[in-house]
């Protein structure tokens, strides 16, 4: 037997646990016993999941009970021309998806951009949250704790930083729903997307809250924060990154590229992005922001879960004597360049493509770098969508009409 | 030079473009084409991106400009017992993921959903959704067509079930704002996630409505679908498979796994997953769904950008004699077992691991059994959540209150 | 001692409640007494509110504790010509406000709409709704029950028609979420609003549930009918009458009313209306709907905290080659022309003025005429307040810019 | 003939308008000239409208095209014991509206609440809002002009400030959505509602952009305000009056008065008001706290309209040792004691009731009174209707299960 054999035999024996494993052996062999042992209690071959290109134990702040991996086809679109403070340059963007279609409806839309002369991208706000919840005895009291908390910034801003070489405290808000008492604390975590960064500093300023006031801590995340669930909140406010970008593309460009025009198009962004999704109670006014955000999340180490958050897209255009105006404004791009699972080969040379590996200098300028291009992404991707359905709604108008 | 050198020369010299290379190359050649260019265009090295286990033509259908893989750890939550009309029987989820103690959390939450006998699953509702959006003269016009919608729905589903030979028409319904008319189709795609089933299907739909009455086809979606941002809609009529999971957990289960009790849980769970999220104007009222539903997406080839819709979960909690009852409800999750990522060979293993690898037989049954393995799943990861907070929260008021 | 002195006295001395007078007098001294008790105990002056123009037992359906009537001012705003399946002709608007400036507002709206043809409206939809929950054991009883209920609807029609002479059961749609089942009842309830006669009838509805199935009704109104909140569920499904209005403007009317162009309001419209409401997470589109619904509900007995539902209008402007095209969309407006405060003197006068007091005939008709009518009002409410933010943005620029 | 009758006869004639008549006659012979012609052209009779018990330019401020009042019922729910920093006190809330069995409700609420001894009630914000929208070149000018406005609050606020004398700058917060900048200024508008306050104000902030910037005014407000919608923002962030209200009714008493348990109400609470509402994509989690608000605005001289966003309530509800805690949180309630309706015969009288007419010593004091007093209105409306509903719950169980 091999040792992956024998660990799975262990396990099947109910010696072991599955998660147990890397307790016994190495990454490698504990992640071939667990295939091993998947094999035969489930009869799984998992040979391709179980032949990747990097040494296992790189993924061990990723991943437990490891078996491989997922490979997702990734392709480039571009080059992307972006202006702006945080990004410039021309970019290949990498995006990993399964959805066919989605690369060259990105890349199409890079063209427009590019005959156009480039994308203008320009970061509004940093700003990672986490927003615990408190009990109180009941309304005063929750009020009283609220003013404590707007007076006391800079003690909690004290406790928060204690925590981390980079974090930076922006703002403590409190919201008193009843006896309940959320506060939301915005950090600039720089180049990391921050979430765990936020977590732990406001685990600290929330232990100075329980013991100078006679709250109660229930959660560490109150949903206010709001991480990976739809919400106004995030809509509204922002987190992570506020990004906005924007073109201006040229009627002969849109015809040539889309076989449409600058008109056509803004009616179809009005009836669908804005009238369509204020009638389908939404909160998001775009056309497929997530499957650019979610795409590039996953080529490049970030959190494919709050593709969520960056759906709150509000995508608007207009014409004018130059053309099409069109703008992206994503108020909620958790990104990062550092951390998480940017430090994964795959997703490292990803980074690496756009040449924003690793921190920037100074520090938060190559996860700012990295929201523009980004936005710059979703601005081609929505550009392109907009362009295919007017083109078809063009076409088949004329068609109908004999125009 | 090699093959892949010259082609990126050509490229370079203006002769073809980045997405014109298979025409000119097999696949693999014409990835490597692409990762030569950019190693001399922007000097990454995309080495490891470009070492992957599977014939690059394996991919065709689902990328353009290819230039490899994301590689994606991949680890296994459970067992985890399900039992429901859809699926029977005890699930390793595979999970891929690059957020640390995420499969750790889950399989914390099988585990005590084991001890405590198992989850329940049931599938409420199968329905993928596409809705376009049509121009009239006015408001009275509109609401004509929207009759003539509702008389004519036979019709219109003999159309669109021309298109498909899975797919049926199980709603279409009329709304207008103004001069817009939208139409949301709902088609039962059996075991395909089935947007593009649905797209082709709405479009010769489309075009009877366009032939028989006055409208204009504006766009064929009109966000009411809505694919891909949060909304509404989706949250309250569903879209894919609505999708519920629940489990009593004995007291001492939940003593012993996470060391706090079911009120307490159940405060957590109303402090934060509903009051929490109402007072954030959220879409989403629970803890972390969207990381169970992105994880359990990318090991299995479904869209991840319909993690969007797969956020609209609400966790419920409430405490019996017999235990803590917990469910989580899942009204808009968009999975399928064929087409999309699931060819791919990684996924294609993770969806045999579950046992639900292609069409499901009868139809449909597969993509039902996804959906609910997928609830149990988001349920185990709830539980541990929510278990870990109040956990923390009985601890940390244990050791303040010296209780 | 007069009577309501003596009444008064009781009271005071705890020998009578407030709510008990009218069973020792009638309405008159009843309230006479309570005006008499409040200047006593508070010392307030009730000599305005106590003098009203109708008998005080007109208002028994409408009030308890009655202490007189709150007296507000009511202008009117027309001639609206509205042409339409529901109601044609014009009409003076009687509109019961304290904000200035509103009904002047809605009157030069009515006089551009005037200029300009007249609107249309029309009435998209009918249908009350009322929405208990239930609980089950756990999500799979909970399924099947929604299973049930779906296969029952002639049943539930049955039990709940019969509580009824008017009112007709449309939809009984159940909605389940964890261990909970909604079931939203819609009703066309034809000249009434309808609130209590759907709530009467889901009551027998309801019973006829519990008796066949293992639920357990926990309340009557589960949230998703929804009465009196804002809701996603009635922005896009509908409640009372969802109902419509337009008009074309020509280009010369807008200038000489409103000193601006189509153009120049189309661009308020998408910037307010549109993008402003999107990005403030809004469930209403519209400039100020629910003053001209509130105003108008109140002159004509509906009931005014249904200004929620109300409000969920979405506005829509273009530029036509004939003019400024203008629609507003109200899904969920609660109207009713019998039953409420229908019958109270000033109320009944002014619904006369309208020509709608009283049942239709066929019954319905009334209710939807003045779902019409208030949609012609709010179109014009929406047209002088988006050509007075234009027209000032225009001078102001013109002012600017010296253009 | 009469002098309204000749009055009518010129605007029959076409010599004059409707809304010209107080040029040539004294506002009561205006009113009536109106009904004159109302008469004939409609044969609409107004006589009650016409009869009311004040000078008719009384209402000179609060209305055009006046032709008499609307009456409606007003009674009174209390004596409700209010404890907490803004109002303190034994009330009588004045109620006006024409639903049956809406002030029996409250009062039964109230009652509950004395037997417990009364309520809390605080005041967690003050700020009234509005939000100008400014078009840019694109999103780099707009994120720049966010720039300036962030550093040139002093600047601002001297410009609003200069327009008032009580009210003052609280924040102005620039959102940037592509070329679109929405500014929300706060105001704290004192014992005024506000909103002209605020809007004249910000009109000459607006101004000053527009000077400093390369900015343009498109609407002084761009509904980010939010004014009279559903909006996440004023749910999230507050408008107007942020007020909560609470108490804890011992089991016995809520036996008593509504033959139920405390445990009863929270499950009625938790389905209904919290899952409930989530389902149903609501920005409202509340039984009826419109009801309370809306008959409250009536009687006291509020904007009706405004009832949209005094929806926006939450109510929490947990069983405690002591009994039943139950919340109302209101982040949006706008309310003023001088200004708008305030002055009225019957509005004045109904402020007097609650010793709160007029400006408070210090200015902002009777405001913060108000909506004090309001939320425990709304407070006793909520325990009413949850208990009424739990109460009905329970005798279906007993019924049922033969408990």
């Amino acid at each position: 037997m091999t040792d992956a054999e024998t660990l799975a035999e262990r396990v099947k024996a109910g010696d072991l646990r599955l998660y147990e494993l890397e307790a016994h052996a190495d990454a490698d062999t504990a992640a071939a016993a667990r295939r091993q042992l998947l094999a035969e209690e489930v009869g799984a071959d998992l040979e391709t999941v179980g032949d990747y290109s990097f040494p296992t134990d790189r993924a061990d702040p990723n991943i437990e009970n490891m078996i491989g991996v997922a490979q997702i086809p990734m392709g480039v679109a571009g080059p992307l021309p972006v202006d702006g403070e945080a990004a410039g340059g021309s970019f290949y963007l990498p995006l990993a998806t399964t959805e066919g279609a989605l690369v060259a409806s990105v890349n199409r839309g890079a063209d427009a951009i590019r005959a156009a002369g480039g994308a203008n991208a320009t970061v509004l706000q940093r700003g990672m949250t986490r927003a615990p919840v408190f009990e109180t005895s009941g309304v005063r009291e929750a009020a009283a704790v609220a003013d404590w908390i707007r007076a006391s910034r800079d003690r909690l801003a004290a406790a928060a930083e204690a925590t981390t070489s980079h974090g930076e405290l922006r703002e403590a808000t409190p919201y008193v729903v009843g006896d309940s008492v959320f506060v939301r604390f915005v950090y600039d975590t720089k180049d990391a997307m921050g979430m765990n960064m936020a977590t732990i500093a406001t685990r600290e300023a929330a232990e100075v809250i329980e013991a100078e006031t006679p709250v109660s801590l229930v959660a560490v995340s109150g949903n206010l924060c709001t991480d990976k669930k739809p919400a106004g909140i995030n809509a509204i406010e922002g987190r992570g990154r506020s990004v906005a970008a924007d073109a201006v593309v040229p009627a002969d460009v849109i015809e040539d590229r889309f076989g449409t025009s600058p008109d056509a198009i803004a009616e179809v962004n009005t009836r669908k992005n804005l009238i369509g999704s204020a009638k389908a109670a939404s909160l998001g006014f775009n056309a497929h922001a997530a499957n650019v955000v979610g795409a590039a999340f996953l080529a490049l180490g970030q959190d494919v879960a709050q593709v969520v958050e960056g759906a709150h897209a509000i995508t608007s255009v207009e014409v004018r004597d130059a053309g099409l105006y069109v703008s992206v404004t994503l108020p909620a791009l958790a990104v990062g360049t550092v951390g998480g699972g940017t430090g994964l080969p795959t997703q490292s040379e990803a980074l690496e493509l756009l040449g924003l590996a690793g921190g920037g200098d100074p520090p938060g300028t190559n996860g700012d770098a990295l929201a523009a291009v980004l936005a710059a992404g979703a601005l081609a991707g929505e550009l392109s969508l907009l362009g295919a359905l007017a083109g078809r709604h063009l076409a088949s108008a004329h068609a109908e009409h004999g125009r």
